[in-house]
C-alpha cells in the first residue's frame, strides 16, 4: 500500500483548482473550505441527485483537452437532471489524480468543469482529491423540480408517441478517425438538455437521456413503464455531418441507433399533447422529433427504412462504446 | 482509449450490489433505478453535503476484507456529517470497478457500505458502476441540520477551551504489524461520532473531524476561525492497546498528535459550556476531553509532558498516510 506523504503544494493546487470554479449560488450557504457544504433547498420543490465518473482511458482519451475532460465531467451528469426535468442547483467533485499530474492539465479540468457550471448555472459547493493511478472525476449534481412535476421513466403508455431530441449519432461518429469537428465536439463537449426538459414537465409521460444509445436507452424505459416500443429508423434524426459520416459505414443507422453518448432526451408523449411538446420544444431552441410508438408488451422493434424489422441489438459496440458508467 | 463492450451479467452485477444497500427511507420518494434519485429535504432544515474517495493502494490494501472497503468508504464521509453536528440522510455511490474484479468481492464491499448506512439510519439512494485499473468507492452524502444550528471550523474564539472525543491515535497505530485487535478494527471500521456531533450543536463554538491527525485538523480550524491554539501532549486521551504500542516508538505521542484516520471530533467550546459539553457527549455515549486551548495569534503550538513547546509539525507520515483526500 502507498502511503503518500503529503506533498508540499497540494493545498495550493487544490486552491487554485477550486477557484476555477463558480463556488457561489442560490440555496449555498457555505461552499467549499468547511468539513460540508451547508444548503437551503428551494421551498416546495423536491431535490433530484445522481452521480457519474468520467475515468481516463475509459471515458476520455488524449484527444481530448483538460477542459473537455472537466466539461464532459460535468454534462453527463446535467444530462440525468434534463431527463427528470430538474433545473441544477449544486455539484460535488472527487478527483482521483495520478502523482506527477501537471498542475496546468488539473487547472485546465477546473476551467472546463467551471464553464460548464457557469453555462448552466449551477455552483460547485464541495469536493476532494486523492491520488490514484488513473486519472478520474466523479460528479454528483442535485436540481431541483416542482413538487410532483419530475419526469420519469415509468410513466409511458400504450399509444404514446415517442419522441428524441437534436440529432443523434453524432458523438459516437465524433469518435471516427479524422471525424467532423462537429461531429467531435458532440463527444467531447456535450450540451445537456435541461432547458427541454424542464419545459417538457407535465407534458410527457416518461423522459429518459441517451447515454448508451437510442435502441438500449428506449428499452430502459419501456421496462420500467411495463410497455414495448416500435422505432422507425428512417425518422431517426440526424444532422447533415453526421450522415455524411455514417454512410461510410457498413450500417450506416448504426450510430443514429445504437451510438452511445449523444446525450439527448427521449420522451414519451400522448398523441394528443405532441404539438405542445414540440412548441415546447421549440421554446427551448431543439427539435423534437417523432420516432415511433409506444406499444403493449415488452422490447423494442425497429423497423429498417424498407418497413421490415430489423434486429434491435447494440451491435456497433465499436462505435458505441459505454462511456458512462451504467447508474443504479 | 479502451472501448469496453458491456459485458454480460453487468446490470445483475448491479442488481446484486444495490440489493444489499437501504435505499428506501426518509425524504426518498425514489431511489435507485431512473435518471436520479428524487428527495425531499426535511422543513426548516438546512441541508450538508460532502464527498470522499477510498482509492485501492492509497484508502486500503488487502488486509481490508471488502466488507472494511465498504464500511470505511462511508464511514469517512459521515464523519464530516457529524463535525458539521448534522443527521444523515441519502447518499449516492460510485465505484470504479477493474475488469475481473470477482463478483462475491463486490458484494462484500456493498455488505460492508449497506452494514454502515443501516447503522446510522441513512438510504443509499443512487448510484454508477464504471470501469478503470483500480478499485475505487467515491461516496457522497447529504445530510440535515436545524437552520442555523450547523457546527463550523470558523466560531471558535480566544479563550475557548479545546477538546477531542474518543482517544486518539489508535487507526494510525492499526496500520502497524500485528497490530491488537482494537487498533486495527479503528483503521478498518472507524465510528463517525454522529450522536456526539448533533448532542453539541448550540453548545460548541467550532468543530473539524479528524482524518489528517490532530495537531494538522486543528490548524485548519484555528486558520477559519483567525486563531490560534495549544496543546497539552499528556492531555491527549489514549487507549490502553494505543499507549501500548506506542510506548514501542521512537515518539510515543506521534501517534495521537499526527496520526490520521481517527475520525474523532474536536471541538472548541467556552469554559462556561464545558460541563454542558462533556455532558452532551456522555449522552452521546463517548467521552470529550479537554486538551488545550484557544488563543489569539495562530497556528497550532504543542507543549511536551516536560510543559516545554516541541514542534507541531506531522513528522510522522510513516505512520499517518492521509488516507483520506484533503477535502475543498
Amino acid at each position: 500500500m502507498a502511503r503518500p506523504a503529503r506533498p508540499a503544494g497540494e493545498f495550493q493546487l487544490i486552491e487554485a483548482f477550486v477557484r476555477a470554479l463558480p463556488t457561489a449560488g442560490e440555496g449555498v450557504r457555505l461552499g467549499p473550505g468547511d468539513d460540508a457544504a451547508l444548503l437551503e433547498a428551494p421551498r416546495r420543490q423536491q431535490l433530484v441527485a445522481t452521480v457519474d465518473a468520467v475515468v481516463a482511458g475509459v471515458h476520455f482519451d488524449r484527444r481530448f483537452t483538460p477542459g473537455d475532460i472537466g466539461w464532459k465531467a460535468l454534462a453527463v451528469n446535467l444530462s440525468d437532471l434534463a431527463a427528470m426535468g430538474a433545473r441544477p442547483l449544486w455539484a460535488l467533485v472527487a478527483l482521483i489524480v495520478p502523482p506527477g499530474t501537471a498542475a496546468a492539465r488539473l487547472r485546465g479540468v477546473a476551467a472546463g468543469l467551471g464553464g460548464c457550471a457557469r453555462r448552466h448555472g449551477l455552483a460547485v459547493v464541495g469536493g476532494n482529491v486523492s491520488r490514484g493511478g488513473q486519472l478520474s472525476l466523479t460528479v454528483t449534481v442535485v436540481g431541483a423540480v416542482p413538487r410532483g412535476e419530475a419526469l420519469r421513466r415509468d410513466g409511458a403508455r400504450p399509444g404514446d408517441l415517442v419522441l428524441v431530441s437534436g440529432t443523434l449519432g453524432d458523438a459516437a461518429l465524433g469518435l471516427l478517425p479524422r471525424a467532423a469537428a462537429a461531429l467531435t465536439r458532440r463527444q467531447r463537449r456535450p450540451e445537456p438538455r435541461l432547458a427541454l426538459g424542464q419545459a417538457l414537465r407535465r407534458i410527457a409521460t416518461a423522459a429518459i437521456d441517451l447515454s448508451d444509445g437510442l435502441a438500449q436507452d428506449l428499452g430502459h424505459l419501456c421496462a420500467a413503464s411495463g410497455v414495448s416500443a416500435t422505432l422507425r429508423l428512417a425518422d431517426l434524426p440526424r444532422s447533415r455531418a453526421g450522415r455524411a459520416a455514417a454512410a461510410r459505414l457498413a450500417d450506416p443507422w448504426g450510430p443514429a441507433l445504437s451510438g452511445g453518448e449523444d446525450y439527448e432526451l427521449c420522451v414519451t408523449v400522448p398523441p394528443s399533447r405532441r404539438v405542445a411538446a414540440q412548441r415546447a420544444a421549440a421554446g427551448a431552441g431543439v427539435a423534437l422529433t417523432v420516432v415511433g410508438e409506444v406499444g403493449r408488451g415488452r422490447g423494442v422493434q425497429v423497423l429498417g427504412p424498407d418497413g421490415r424489422a430489423r434486429p434491435a441489438g447494440p451491435g456497433h459496440d465499436h462505435l458505441a462504446p459505454r462511456r458512462r458508467g451504467p447508474p443504479f
